[in-house]
């Protein structure tokens, strides 16, 4: 048996920092003009400008969400990143429907909350309180139309097709994220220019636009592939990538780049709590789950104390993104019991360090583990 | 930028093939005495002597389920085994504790199937019906000390130490599946020699055994790297891959080798119904979820009338293995509804051919995929 030589040190790292978009695929880098194949993910709350900017700055494509803006604060945003930087940027927008409000629903959602605004003395929260999430109407499309970013992102599906012609006539690169084959096909037939393809493991809101069914969601092991055969653009891979490992088996798989959250919630740019930050880097892989007690849509997170008595998934929670309005008076209660901590599976995985400098490392290894996989034929 | 060029056709298939065992991690390879680092998983009541020499005859290492067998059908399969190939064998056992009967939770399960059994006119089965699954015992125990198979598997943790001690004596390699690090390191703790990383998506019944929740098991691309980072033993991948492209990631993340199921229940070699081959030629990425309802224990199956109808999980479902001995009248009644049919999230990505030529072209395009990925380091 001829035994072959891990080559992790058989490379000179800065030959690969000058040859910079040497990547199996380079067809992402290509629609995007960046130089890194790495997205880092668009997380309403949790990260700003400071993201996007480093990012942007490392070569891969920083992103704004804009679902809890507004468009003046979108504008802001973005003329901020535009002032620091050269380099393409991404807007995400949510694009779900606006619900109906049904009163017994919220009144039971209400009532069940109570019981806790009771235990920690604070007032439950107004019905009707707005719920914060807002999704992509006229006002933020003439947003895009007069500030044309050069890539605009959608979750939950996409906009009415008005809205995404004008998105599409003002030149943006769109993506948007599937859970499933079907979605990426769907997405592909209307126009998405590259789909990110959002396994389980990954935190945060899914996608999932075409199903509600959170029991058939697929992994990204087994999604990625799925897809990269089904549609012909570009397919981002997402969930459970939080170091070089997952993003050379990204490549692996069939993708042209990553999207990653988690391991960005973790650098002095994210926007989290402190205990936010604490749960982060002291949980492990079994301590997530996909719960949509915090806006009625499923999103994993670290289980806390209301994913544990409500949920995770709960039958009584309002439509997203209702059922988060009751829960605010409660966020700072309970030291993150009641606040959704979202976190993908593979948040151990993370390093702490500036996004910029996490970005560029995050590159510089995948390729360099990319290079080590093929020793075995090298040495022929 | 400079393009990369794909090296798909880059190298010479031959060279390949003559190289024999050049992995970048060859652990696996060296522990077990094969060629090959690709594990054809146990699957009992799918697969038997056949698939074991076809996979031990291309080099991979063929399993032997003995779940469902007697210790006489064990003794007799292994000897088939070995008249027909001197290559390392598998023997897989179950190593659940036995419950105790729980008469009331029985009778409701029994009630709940009486009504489909009505509907099929079928005669519901014999309350105290065999279950079927058998856990490992000193009678199988004598059985590998007398046959000394060079690899033993376990599934839902280990056996107790002093047999798990006498399995150790016969020197034969120790196996289990771990879903979750906290179960990687138990293992380890226990003296296996290698651990399977078994993520979310694999089809069968999930090794579990530390914990009880479905909602919190990590998918593969987030499991793989967080046990490889925690335990010394090499690391098997299994779940969701089923093509060279899951194998190269499995390396990618960490792992020394793939342990695969659900493609070679596509092989002749396969021992299942029509009803199952046709379900898992016709499925797609979404269709499958983890249930309960079939033996007590969660399981992942294409989802069928029984489990949308009880399930995918179900509180009233008797413990493993006892679930299942009630079900067994309707086993063929309603063109798969109410018989399992397990599949992992990848069956779509399966070539239906030969156990052995499978197992030889998934490592032979594993290869040249891995050597790809590193082309553009290759050029420099």
């Amino acid at each position: 048996m001829v035994v072959c030589e891990m080559r992790e040190n058989g490379y000179n790292m800065a030959d690969i920092t000058a040859s910079g978009s040497e990547w199996p695929d380079d067809r992402l880098l290509s629609l995007m003009n960046i130089n890194l194949p790495i997205v880092q993910a668009p997380m309403a709350g949790a990260s700003g400008t400071a993201m996007a900017i480093a990012v942007c700055a490392s070569g891969g494509l920083g992103s704004l969400p804009c679902a809890m803006l507004t468009p003046d604060q979108v504008k802001e945003q973005l003329q901020e990143v535009r002032a620091a930087t050269s380099a393409p940027v991404n807007l995400n927008f949510f694009c779900h429907d606006t619900p109906r409000a049904d009163l017994e629903t919220d009144r039971r959602w209400r009532e069940r909350i109570a019981t806790y605004c009771a235990e920690f003395a604070v007032s439950p929260a107004t019905p009707g309180a707005a719920s914060g999430r807002r999704p992509f109407d006229d006002e933020m499309c003439a947003v895009v139309e007069a500030l044309t970013p050069e890539v605009v992102s959608f979750h939950f599906g996409l906009p009415q097709e008005p809205l995404l012609e004008r998105v599409r006539r003002s030149g943006c690169v769109i993506l948007s994220s599937a859970t499933t084959v079907a979605e990426a096909r769907w997405l592909e037939a209307r126009g998405c220019h590259a789909i990110i393809a959002q396994g389980c493991e990954a935190g945060g809101h899914r996608g999932m636009f075409l199903t509600e069914d959170v029991a058939t969601q697929p992994g990204t092991m087994a999604l990625v592939p799925q897809i990269a055969d089904a549609v012909d653009v570009p397919v981002l891979a997402a969930g459970g990538i939080a170091d070089a490992r997952g993003i050379a088996a990204a490549f692996a798989l069939g993708a042209s780049g990553v999207q990653i959250g988690t391991a960005y919630l973790l650098t002095p740019e994210a926007l989290i709590s402190e205990v936010h930050r604490h749960a982060l880097l002291s949980t492990s892989d079994d301590q997530t789950a996909l719960t949509n007690v915090f806006s009625g849509r499923p999103a994993r997170g670290i289980v806390n104390r209301l994913m544990r008595e409500l949920g995770p998934m709960s039958e009584i929670a309002p439509a997203f993104p209702l059922a988060g309005a009751a829960l605010a008076p409660l966020r700072t209660a309970g030291a993150g019991d009641f606040a959704p901590l979202w976190s993908g599976q593979a948040a151990a995985l993370a390093r702490p360090e500036g996004a910029g400098e996490l970005t560029r490392q995050l590159a510089l290894d995948a390729r360099a583990l990319m290079g080590s996989l093929g020793g075995g034929l090298q040495r022929q």
